[in-house]
């Protein structure tokens, strides 16, 4: 058979010759709506690889972007890897300390960021001496006390016929860092060849189902966990893609799904959650959009519902993480969940999904040894396959295998009969007691219904006898008051004995992270000397 | 990212973990039909690798089946390929001839066999030296002149835990041989990768689209042009696969379908014939299959309406061929297609389609020179890509590509606008005349048109002026009688008119090839001697 690297700069050149005519539709920063084409992107990107060449980018350096997604943005990201530089996408959303430690620790050297930008720059780039260059992705670049080049003016009048490709399928492409709830960042460095099987692995109908008649409205920051691979599933099979800038509230997004078409499109549950709000204050409709994948975090079952019920649309569960390119499971139908109905399928479709293929997943106690895939037990989640991360850049923290070539997620979840695994907590929040695992999410769901809490969290405390067990930390409601043993009455039946938490404290405010997540990592420290009231006899 | 080579073991172990209960269903050599499971196939293919690593098989050496799609077909593919032996698939219905010819050339060491090609093996095997072992598939072993075992207790009582894969992605995974229509018959080797790839391609939406869902009746011979991947693609999914073995009757057919449940099949347009005339004479339905892909050779119009309209079936054009792995182009839909009606699709769908991603299609007139995608212009198809062939097995027929790295098809076909793709005429059939192109099967189908033809063929003539010129070549209906006149007067106005053939020949008989194709490689030994009527000053 013939030699055939995949490359990832196959892809734009296979979509500007076979899809060349198919639009990319963008909410510009400047403001309108603009419209392009493979083809056209395929020739600026051409052009962006040639300015990137005369800038001295060389083969393995990393060229970063700091932007929002657009047409631009896309030109970037394929003139960069084309001639086999690699694109760090950084997340202007992050603490200027942190971005300054990713842009240091990545080695940037040349940077094209949305004008937005520009004062986050200021701030920055006397501390980033490596990068050298500063791109704005713009007509025009605006005033700054750095040196600058606007976009536009940079690849005008340069030929679109660099020459792309010629190296290694297993060269660098990306680069993308974890939020590092613990820790400094650290990077996940995908492969042309990684990224390629991903596109793959996610265009078929038990993934993202993506084809050429498709529209994808692309909500996923480019600059987060790999752009869900739109980026390079899209020019793959030629799917319209609309790129929405910077604005993502509800009424922005409603008007360009209406306005172009768009039949799939994929986020994070609070982007639904706010067009669903939008839709009810304006009596909008969703006359094209067929199905969404949501991941990120859990999705509410009122979103499945609600956009099926009202609007016709299937809310499909995804789940992934930036080591795993990202997209690893989708809730589709199993052969035997398919002729169910609806709320038959619910269950199901709650639960973060089915194994793509060229996957494995295996379920581990803290010992490594492999937990039965019955839909109860729940243990480390541990993945394995070409797409999956190996170790982090410039070798942070070290081996992460284990010795069967598994990556540890740090989550805990099962898996059914059916081969649907659902997320039941993360591995540092679960309680080890008597050598059995409690789900701290579980726990918080059921008393977080309790009608006077406002917030409820629980975490693990360091017990003589078990280990640890769950202490329930509770904020009320404004004005609310209770006592201890009303939770616990609460909780009891809902439950196993043995999970019940041992204490039940009142706080006046349970801390939310950057996410809106409960910040666990700060409620622990605030609990730095509290004991447990300790009861040899106690079993639950 | 990890270290994953693409080894096509790693499918059926995917499949036998993560749908291990999702079922095989053959019709067996012994009659009934017999229940599988992809655990089973697994647990079987297993010991079917102990059996051939005890009988001294390593890897890259050959290991030939000849038999109809089953089970343990498909166990034996999986049990050789596991271990890095070549599955060379031998086809039972070619001349003893051919197949002693074939068998020598790939050097097969080991041949599985239906107990039904027994006598065929009784006639070839002693010209076949490097055949040292015969396993026939089945509970028993017909009597034979030969030495053979019987499967059933060639695998009884081994261990199913033979190590698989560990072997570089690149190697050599199957061999099938193109039936040579000139000269002898040339081995077309499959990779690992290729395979792993093809299958990934053939998966999406724009392709096969097929999903864990499916119910594959899998038509195609596993002997013919590496049974259109499916022996990796419904693997990699999980998809039910139905093995109609040797019975492709109508009724066989459709009692397969509805029993068990078939949504998706793939064949050539014959099969589709019987299955129409058995439901037509039956006044049967078929109530679970969805779409089925059409190619081999191309699919009368009325097939797509019938299956359509009488039945609710999607019928979809495929192309390929055993040296593209097979599938090239695929015709579903462009975005432009995709909202017509019916009516207006149907010229597309008449088409060979649109080509998958990772390949890459050109039109080259005899120069070499690109030609345009306009629908109109026809030239040479060169296609491209890891599932193209680089070459036959054995070095047979030397260079195959060309300077750009394209795989001559032998096909003429033009390209339209939309990307789609239609073979108008095979390369050595096409008429070349004053530089330009006439399509013998153009010219062809519209002259059998005429209520006096049986049949028709177009052939081109040496020519003083112009190279070549067409001849159309007549055999009337049993009584007709016409003269040349009538059909040039019938052409008229339907054909350019330098299309026009210079001559037309009333024949007794026009011959068949095998696969009912007309043989023009006899018409045209028939014609040695004969020369065009000359008019200097005709120019059509």
């Amino acid at each position: 058979m013939q030699d055939w690297s995949l490359t990832l700069d196959k892809l734009l050149d296979h979509a500007a010759r076979w899809h060349g005519g198919r639009e990319i539709v963008t909410r510009s920063v400047e403001g309108p709506v603009v419209r392009s084409t493979y083809a056209d992107i395929h020739r600026r990107a051409k052009q962006v690889s040639h300015a990137l060449l005369e800038a001295g980018v060389k083969p393995g350096d990393r060229v970063a972007t700091m932007g929002w997604n657009s047409d631009r943005h896309l030109e970037a990201w394929y003139g960069a890897i084309g001639i086999g530089a690699v694109l760090h996408t950084l997340n202007p959303r992050l603490f200027p300390e942190q971005i300054v430690y990713i842009a240091n620790h990545a080695g940037d050297e040349v940077l094209l960021a949305d004008p937005a930008c520009a004062p986050l720059l200021a701030e920055i780039l006397p501390q980033c001496p490596t990068i050298r260059q500063v791109v704005f992705l713009s007509e025009a670049a605006p005033p700054t006390p750095f040196p600058a080049l606007a976009y536009e003016a940079w690849i005008a009048g340069r030929p679109a016929d660099t020459p792309w490709g010629g190296f290694d399928e297993n060269a660098a492409a990306g680069l993308c860092y974890t939020s590092g709830t613990t820790g400094n960042p650290k990077g996940v460095l995908y492969g042309h060849r990684s990224n390629y099987l991903h596109a793959m692995m996610t265009l078929q109908p038990d993934a993202l189902n993506l084809s050429a008649r498709d529209t994808v409205l692309l909500i996923v920051p480019m600059y987060h966990a790999n752009a869900w691979g739109v980026m390079y599933s899209a020019p793959m099979v030629g799917a319209k893609l609309v790129l929405p800038g910077q604005k993502l509230d509800g009424a922005s997004l409603h008007e360009l799904i209406e306005a172009e078409g768009v039949t799939y499109s994929a986020g994070v549950p609070t982007i639904w959650q706010m067009l669903l709000a939008h839709l009810k204050a304006t009596k909008g409709k969703l006359t094209t959009l067929q199905r969404v994948t949501v991941g990120g975090s859990a999705c509410p079952e009122s979103i499945f519902r609600t956009l099926r019920d009202d609007y016709g649309v299937d809310v499909i569960h995804g789940w992934g993480m930036t080591e795993t390119s990202p997209l690893a499971t989708v809730s589709v139908p199993s052969p035997a969940i398919a002729g169910r109905s609806f709320e038959d399928q619910l269950p199901y479709k709650l639960k973060q999904g089915r194994l793509l293929c060229n996957l494995d997943l295996k379920l581990v106690d803290d010992a490594g040894r492999r937990l039965p895939h019955d839909g109860r037990t729940f243990g480390r989640l541990m993945i394995k396959g070409p797409t999956i991360a190996s170790g982090y850049f410039r070798a942070e923290g070290g081996e992460v295998l284990d010795d069967e070539g598994f990556f540890d997620t740090g989550d805990v979840s099962t898996i059914d009969a059916e081969g649907y695994m659902q997320i039941t907590d993360r591995a540092k929040d679960v309680i080890k007691s008597g050598g059995e695992w409690i789900s701290s999410i579980d726990v918080e769901n059921i008393a977080v219904a309790h009608p006077k809490a406002a917030l409820c969290a629980v975490i693990g405390v360091v017990h003589p006898k078990w280990d640890e067990r769950p202490v329930l930390l509770v904020q009320l409601k404004p004005g609310e008051q209770a006592g201890k043993q009303e939770f616990l009455d609460f909780l009891d039946g809902k439950i196993a004995r043995w999970w019940m938490p041992d204490d039940v404290l009142f706080v006046d405010e349970i801390p939310l992270g950057a996410t809106g997540k409960i910040d666990k990592k700060r409620l622990r420290e605030g609990l730095t000397g509290y004991e447990l009231p300790f009861d040899p006899n106690l079993r639950r």
